[in-house]
């Protein structure tokens, strides 16, 4: 088993033949294409960075399926340092490519059921746990990118799975055959899906008796047959199709969503880890939950670096690094990405070894971390948008400087500091106007608001993990109330 | 005389021949354009609303010049009710429009160089008031829009016009002859230049002594030789070519901004209103920032009241407009809305009358009022952000509603509330996506931020308009502290 | 008819005899009372205004009722600038006093109180406009202090008052006779009940068919038989009573609360303004609430003045007013203290003539008023606690200064600044404390959480008054959605 | 070597014979005090948990200085399990306390100036980390409490030690003699010094050539000739001399602060650990302050769990506990609370170990950490006063419970929920006031804002931990600028 380089991955998804519908197009061969490109090659650096060898490190561990050596975006955690690791990992990565690198959403649904399949076998007497083993082995040693596929479209929200008008609107068992099921329904906003080598379908919610048609855990390829993939528009998105690709902002990454159908597609058994526990789904989806909520506070800490560099930068281009309301806006984006850093840290390191062996993360501290970074984000939008000047919503197309009269103008009076090119001025406000308004905005920002669940969620997670009669009776005890 | 209608307006832009570059292509019929035409749309706005029954009340004033029916966009106001009935207006306009209507930037320049030029030839023997009267009386006839031109590129942040390595990096006058003078320079950021007959060019700052050339105060057309336009990007703002408009948001309006450049333009000397007097400069740029820092406290709301509208629409369409979370987070909404209004109903209502007659808005709130600005919009989108739900970033382009096999699977699976249409559903999301992250949020928030000043701006005036001194002394009277 | 001055006030209150019980004493006389004595000098001071000249002007008015002069704080609202007046004088009373000045309650009961008879009238021709007329005149006339008496103890929140185990926990009608009533009950967080001759007693919250013994509004003076006042402790209040008066921090002025009983009292006809019309009780609520909302506007914003001129002071004299984070934190505090007065005039510019004659103020922006009050004077707090340094918290007691050890000690090691004095310094510190730790916190934090409504009640009304579904309908007409 | 008891502890501090200053008044025994005795409760209650069950293991460590057993409080950290545990004992004894239990500050001045010292040495040939070893293995076997003293009086902010007027502003070195020392000069507020057996002085700033007297880091006894106690007055703080102990809120525990003056002490060579080594002097302070920025980071976040658990509490007595804003604001107290706990963990997880072997906090998080709390407190206060309603400002006195009339009436009208005592409400009610606005607010909020430095401190030290320029090389890098 060797571990997969960048190319390596990029060659092997190119094979993928996936159903994907892109702008009103159906659109087979997407290695070319220029909207998705950019997510390919952040998924990309996450391979490279297990070959390069200052990063290595970091990113090679030795699996504990195999005890050959994994990808740590494959790896199931087996301390708290794991957890630690995976974090500072994620703000690596976040750094480097300023976007989504979509590698974590499997990790941490492998992690999730990893461990719940462990806890619903002993219960049940099922026998999933050994056949995730088997299953996430193979996807290690193949070294795979994995999508976990979580988000049910819903319908209406005021109603169950059971009472829509179409139960297709929650994902489903179709019908039960002897080596397997068929399933139907769809996924929402599946980051790196069509850079994705497999699928981890698990239930969007804690389901009850009588819907164990929706309690549904399984693995299912991304170009298996009925699978179809429809691209969800990004602010500026046709930018990456201009003629000048100056406008994008981020010249070498990006971030990619889809909405995944799953059209009567049928699943064999050795691909299933979980089919009617409806007892045990409220705990896979709270887990994978919190997992993905601790990554957050690594991947969105990495881009916030992004953020917070390319402000100082234009901060000095602008000339106006020196004055100390810009260093207290400075210090003051920093502080808050830190805090989420803070936050990442302090679930993995108070994370605790679950039954089966692997180890989960903090679930309080886990929910608090992605609330701030519900929060703190768009503060820091504001903050680098208030640096930048206004030109972050006035700037010329880079078209523009190949016009005989407007790229003279553009250059002659774009011009500020004299230690800085015009053109490298342009560059970094597109950069920061990439973050805060265009195409890396859906990430950093909208996503960093839904991704692992809207604030709400959090908050009722928060409610019920922080012991509140505990610290009532504390005060009782306190006050010496009966 | 009599005021124009909204077609009226646009027939009378259609003829102007504009040199215009837009995405790396000069072009000079404008009206068919199909980036621009949303926001004449939106200037022709405010001139139907002058005609029909329910707003013309709010929208035409009696011209103070002529004694004459004017629209109130061209008003020298009379009275703390005029200054509240501009706000109100705005908001009007807002709210309909959900963009900027672009028309305040010369209304607002207008009654500052009225005040001002009064007070300049008070000093200085001038005879600019009676000019700019005349000129003005002649804007209301014709019933134009005038674009206020005030932000240089300003180069090197920390010198002074005369320091920088290009003395064009601050508009100046080239060459003085007989019948007028000759500038030089570029105008950032401007607002609605595109669909205006007129320019009114202001200094940024308060010059100095030594720094006359710069100290210029002059009308231009827009059209004129040697003024160019060069198209300011928006995000997402080539959605407006696509075939299937339906992603653009806003169906009907839009913002825009260009960078302006005068090449050489003469300027008769009618058309001067202030040549050299540096110790106007400061008070010409304070006025007209006041005056359009309470401009955003009518515009900004009424935009505000589209986003707060979509955000509850989109509540219920999504069924969960009963959650109490969410009627709190629109509540918050609300508030923060509503707070900014009344920092621009406050900074109205205790305007005072100028030496010239008419009245200046309260300088103080008029910067708090601004100030608020640069914060709760941002916490208004992000709210709205939240209520949305994910979808706002991954929903698939309108396109797709075409394409046989995407089409009937978003029909299908973005159901939601049985009351309500898939496609009214992504008209709503499409909206907010406008606001928060495309074209519509260079207006709703980057211009938020950095129109009429950056918060800087506006914290140095309420610092210094606060009289702290005399707070300090009445807390040394009330502690007997000699 | 003459305006009283502050000493003949201190005259008339000396000589009721009220029921007070102040920390474990029944106390018949109060004007001695150390505790009590800096509440009266601060609405003494509300009587001297209308006296002094350069105060005249804005606290005298003609009564509508009499036509005679009238002391402000007895108004009937005759315009949107009375308004705008009275939110204007409440400012200039919280500066001088850096407490409240207790009088605008009653101001505000009687407003409401004047157009909800009116209307009341209209519906149910009953006679209680008169009635309160004559009543209020006789109280313009005497220039008296009113209190007005809302919030019921209310027992069991989650229980109506008829359900309650003890009926009087909403004060109530015991017993109708032919001249008048005998009501029971009593009225919590009373601020200048000991400073008043007369109380107003209003319903607390919207009472339904079947409350009527509920729906009481009456005056019955502060002394009459069967009322009982019981004292309010406040933080460090007993510093009043030390031998050294310098710790108390606000030298003249302060602020009380009691808890008032009705214990059987008789309320004779002309006396009473409402009783049983439960469908007016709402109303009368929402007015009394909305006006006193309003109140905030201008008292709270004056005391905020105070602690800006205070922590203005501070740094002086620690000798760091010139460091750009303070001078910023300074400008933060003016800010948020602006935007509250602006919410305050706004409130009053917008506000509307009633069916009865007087001026109603903008129930949305009143509102909104308050519920900036909630906030923005904990984070003025805050930054003051910043910026006075350590010492706010662990200042030694001034009785040290007379010990011939420690004195000297003081003296010496905490000088500060050359140019200021150590007693001083000692003397504006504990000002603060007083505003942000002590017995001005409860003016000045609590009751600006609390008084006249917690935040949520300020949201119930935003939510209602603020056209929600007119926002949605014209997003829907922008969108042509059906 | 055995611990002592927490009676123990009381015992030793009773034979010390301090000269302390209270309220104008000389006082030399403090055991009998009752404005003294909380503290010293909080201060014991340090010494029972090494020797209960349930905490024993928390609070016990093997001394790496004489390999015996040893109470955490005096711990040289040995890896960052031992920096994590050591939050979790402060969060625990917060809990427990209600305040500040005063023994953190030595601990943080014993880990900064262990490694401090072995650094200095190393560079100067010194012998200082020898002698602190020696010094505090003594320390460790006597299980003394030591107070941390850093903070000047520092009189012009403007001016350098060497520069003011009066030399002794900062401490310092008045007399060198061959066996020791004599310094003068004072250290503001000292929490816990009236509970101490011993003092260790350290400098205040980062000290420059030329000011080498300053340069002093000693050790003194609390009770040595020349050294004063000048108590500090907290809010409310002689509730607790009053016979009805009812106000006081904390009924067990409190905090206590005062201002040392060092007249003349003499300090012999073996307990001087620097002396003229400048160059060392920031490096002191800064590892000083980020170890006492983390303690904050727990003992913080247990009186925020006390505030949060009463706030709970008075809710349920209130009858609005299931009211979902009352939850919501809840969700937000724990999850503000949680966030700084977040930061004081992860500066302890991603500690690093010394050259001198000991560990230290990692200095931006740490900085994190406390710039959170000196926000979030506030929130919290702010919150539970929300909650609380408007009694906290307004309840009667505990006095009054024994008047014959006033009493019934208290108990009469403050009763709210069936299932709770009028009695347990007050109870809960002082408690909340005592740390929102009394005497426990002067640890949970004035000492949070400028306990370990005020909030600038703490901006300067995250803006120079953060490697701006590195993040500045990645985007341009990312953007490959030059």
């Amino acid at each position: 088993m060797s571990l997969k380089t960048g190319q390596e991955y990029l060659d092997s998804v190119k094979s993928l033949d996936l159903n994907a519908h892109i702008l009103g197009k159906k659109t087979g061969e997407l290695s070319g294409h220029r909207l998705v490109e950019p997510s390919r090659r952040a998924v990309a650096f996450t391979y490279d960075c297990a070959h390069h060898p200052g990063t290595r490190e970091l990113f090679c561990v030795e699996s504990s399926l195999s005890h050959d050596v994994a990808n740590r975006f494959t790896h199931i955690h087996q301390s708290t340092e794991d957890l630690v690791n995976k974090v500072k990992m994620q703000r690596y990565c976040g750094i480097h490519t300023a976007c989504c690198f979509q590698r974590c959403v499997g990790l941490d649904a492998a992690n999730a059921i990893f461990s719940t399949t462990f806890e619903c076998d002993r219960k049940h007497g099922t026998a999933y746990h050994q056949r995730f083993r088997d299953y996430w082995r193979w996807i290690q040693q193949e070294d795979l990118v994995v999508d976990g596929a979580m988000t049910d479209p819903k319908g209406d929200r005021e109603k169950r799975p059971k009472d829509q008008a179409d139960p297709d609107l929650y994902l489903r068992i179709k019908e039960r055959r002897s080596g397997g099921v068929v399933i139907r329904g769809a996924k929402l906003h599946q980051t790196g899906m069509l850079n994705s080598h497999e699928i981890l379908i698990m239930p969007t919610l804690t389901l009850r008796t009588g819907e164990e048609d929706w309690a549904i855990c399984c693995a299912v390829p991304t170009h298996e047959k009925g699978v179809h993939h429809i691209y969800g528009r990004q602010a500026s998105d046709t930018r990456k199709l201009e003629k000048s690709p100056g406008d994008v902002g981020n010249p070498a990454f990006g971030g990619q969503e889809v909405m995944t159908v799953f059209e009567d597609v049928f699943v064999p058994n050795e691909r299933i880890f979980m089919i009617g526990e409806t007892d045990f789904s409220g705990i896979l989806v709270e887990r994978f939950a919190s997992y993905h909520r601790q990554s957050y506070g690594g991947c969105k800490v990495g881009v916030g670096d992004v953020l917070i560099g390319a402000t100082a930068l234009i901060a000095r281009m602008n000339g106006v690094s020196k004055a100390s309301h810009v260093q207290d806006k400075i210090v003051e984006m920093i502080h808050l990405n830190e805090t989420i850093y803070a936050c990442g840290i302090a679930c993995s390191a108070t994370g605790e070894k679950s039954p089966a062996g692997n180890f989960q993360v903090n679930l309080l501290l886990a929910n608090v971390c992605k609330l701030n970074v519900t929060r703190f984000p768009y503060e820091l939008a504001r903050l680098a948008t208030d640096i930048s000047g206004g030109l972050l919503g006035t700037l010329p197309s880079s078209a523009e400087m190949e016009d005989p009269v407007a790229g003279p103008y553009i250059r002659k009076y774009l011009a500020a500091s004299p230690d800085s090119q015009t053109v490298d001025r342009i560059k970094v406000l597109r950069l920061i106007e990439n973050l805060v308004a265009g195409a890396g905005s859906v990430g950093y920002l909208i996503e960093s608001m839904h991704g692992a669940g809207a604030p709400m969620a959090q908050r009722i997670m928060i409610g019920r993990q922080a012991d509140l009669e505990g610290k009532m009776a504390r005060v009782r005890s306190l006050l010496e109330i009966g």
